[in-house]
């Protein structure tokens, strides 16, 4: 049995991560999504909390076939105690996907094999481009899931990523 | 469409949980479950890791039947927050499970309905019981689902908590 | 001009506490109310939001005649900086009022003078005994100043404090 | 009886903050005053401590003619639980003063109702602009009460700031 | 080159640990002492402050005849980054002596061998027992080495242990 | 007796580090060396771990012909209470060295004197040269001690650097 594990901010969750995770489920039996620094929302780069984000990729991921665990990891804010935090947050895993440089670097120190996986589209597929998108009223939902959608229109996400950029 | 949540420390998941979380999912089509105390481990009151509850949790739930999500819940040791802390880490939810007395105070405070569920032999569905077994060398595997014990041997649970028992 | 510092839990603020304060206003021009262990709530021990405490504090000194500042003051978990904290989040005082033990040797190690008031009838005029009264439905209301039994009325005090006393 | 919450970090306490002090005591029957990062001092941004912050906003509103609180409020850093930290540690409140985009969106979330004060002269009227006249020595006393100049010069702020803004 | 550990948390540094040290300065180049739970002091448990735990023991070792490192370490509270966290503060080693049992376990967990040494008479070479007999005005210079009754004159160690001992 | 402090970032100990520390061994009896932000590693800005760098200086100021005391100092993050942490952490100290504006100022507003020694080739004996030459594949050994070039291979020092820092 391989349990792989994925970390991301998910900020929002989007195709590109879908695409990364259906490529991993090929390679391993079960996977673990770590949602990162979970204890952050309500900021430009951070709209949406930990819980909405472990709503968005629970149901982005229904289909994939593999049983999924999904973790909000809060930021411990000590590289060298990153990975034994993740760790002890997570069922035990055999191997990490990151293309983080930090986290890859965190990961191998501590003895675990590392699989940096390529982004389809990267420029599009980044939650910093959905997030300007967003703000600027330009065309964003094709970039995500379609059940994603419907998780930020419920909580009127765009409409708070909006107001917390307003000058003060 | 109800989501209802339920907390606990889990240490560990045992029958108790698991007929309590069977009648819960009669009640609602989503079940959120809070690992509480997630950063606590290695303790006579607390041996196992979030992640390893979250296991046990997973596996025991596989028939449940009703899509749940498993979220450590790390303790924010000020009360008057702990309710806003539980939902920033969670999906949103229409009530919460639970009879212990702080956590019904705590919701009923925030204005979400509290229901307080039975447990069928409490003395002996309890994480105190089943530890204080373990430490025994007395029975305990049929206190807990077949699933948990498996967890419990392939993490040498029952070893760690006789260790970190030990005496100075 | 004389400013003097006095620090409490509150739990509640009773008549002790407003005798004390009354003779400590007729030593100095400006009094320092520190509100301690501020972050904790919704406990046996500390039933009270440092919000509602200073409440209690503000509405019985309306008559004190001196100008006071009510200062809710955390807990740092380091004693050795403990002075320094509540410094910083006071305005500069001259001399500190406390029979605290602890309170009196780090302010003596900062070198500021301290002073230990009698409290008179010091067994009934305690928060510990308060809260048994309250807890056991007995008389309790006579040891607290009126406003005080308002402000405990008026958020369902005694209420909150059996609930959270409950067994589980 | 209508108690409203207004807050700032008065770095320093301005003419602006004055004004709609003024405004708001017209409108509620008590008024709180929250000082945010009260932690910090000693920063170019924020050099005064939460005391002396206290002390220049009590000196202030001596004649306001309603009865308020001035309360330190250490940052919490997770803004899903800032609303519900900032309850713990006031008295309860009816609604919120504030033209910062986030505690706005923050006080909606919780159904708190909000007003947006506009700020007379808001460029001069500004923490930012009397820090940059204080280290530039330019006229910067105009812009603040008499008694938070005295305060100021007391503790030799204008030195701190100099100091604290110097080249390593 | 051989590089060992030792923790404990000296309140005081006494005989017991000194003939550890000299055994243990037999099996490696050079070792590492961590004093733990550095940031607690003014306690009946823990008098003394981590920098006075660093004076005794590094004048205590002055003839030890191996280079040694005395390295204060913070409480982390979560036991499962525990040993990351001491790694992160000291030199690498190569092997730990400890007799506790929840230090051994965490170590052996992180696959670092632990050795347990014994302690000659440890009923009375115990901080515990040192503590009781200042507390009594009992003997107990006897029990620590010379430099260290020297370190505790010198900040009236014993004194302070006797006052924050005092009752409310 | 004459103890005197010193503190740095030390990411990594150079040469002008250690030029000044000879001239403080002229000044003073004994050198507390402190580790600031010990808690930071595997960043740009904080390559190295606490450890690694007590390692650093240990072995540079093996010839320095007076004791000292290396200390992990971990970010309090609250300016006003940074000079009693760093006392708990360290023996006591008699004056202080520094040219970090923020240090100097809060030592002085508790009253301890401090020097500010003038580095020697500022420009290229800093931290932020030395890292930026790592990262760029320049020369940087000839301006740190030899020893510490033996710490930084044994560790892969500059390997971790520049993978840190590599794109995401």
């Amino acid at each position: 049995m391989r349990r792989g594990f994925y970390i991301g901010r998910f900020q929002p969750y989007h195709n590109g991560h879908q695409s990364v995770l259906m490529r991993i489920a090929e390679d391993v039996d079960e996977i673990i999504i770590g949602v990162g620094s979970a204890q952050l929302s309500h900021q430009v780069d951070n709209p949406f909390t930990a819980g909405e984000r472990v709503l968005m990729i629970t149901r982005a991921l229904s289909e994939i076939g593999r049983p999924f665990y999904v973790i909000p990891i809060e930021d411990i804010k000590r590289n060298a105690l990153w990975v034994a935090h993740v760790r002890s947050m997570t069922p035990p895993f055999d191997l990490c996907y990151s293309s983080n440089p930090l986290v890859v670097q965190l990961f191998r120190e501590a003895g675990i094999p590392v699989h940096s996986p390529a982004m389809y589209e990267r420029q599009t597929h980044s939650g910093t481009e959905i997030r300007k998108r967003m703000l600027n009223g330009e065309a964003w939902k094709q970039l995500v899931p379609d059940v994603v959608v419907n998780v930020i229109e419920e909580i009127h996400g765009a409409d708070r990523l909006l107001r917390v950029a307003g000058d003060d």
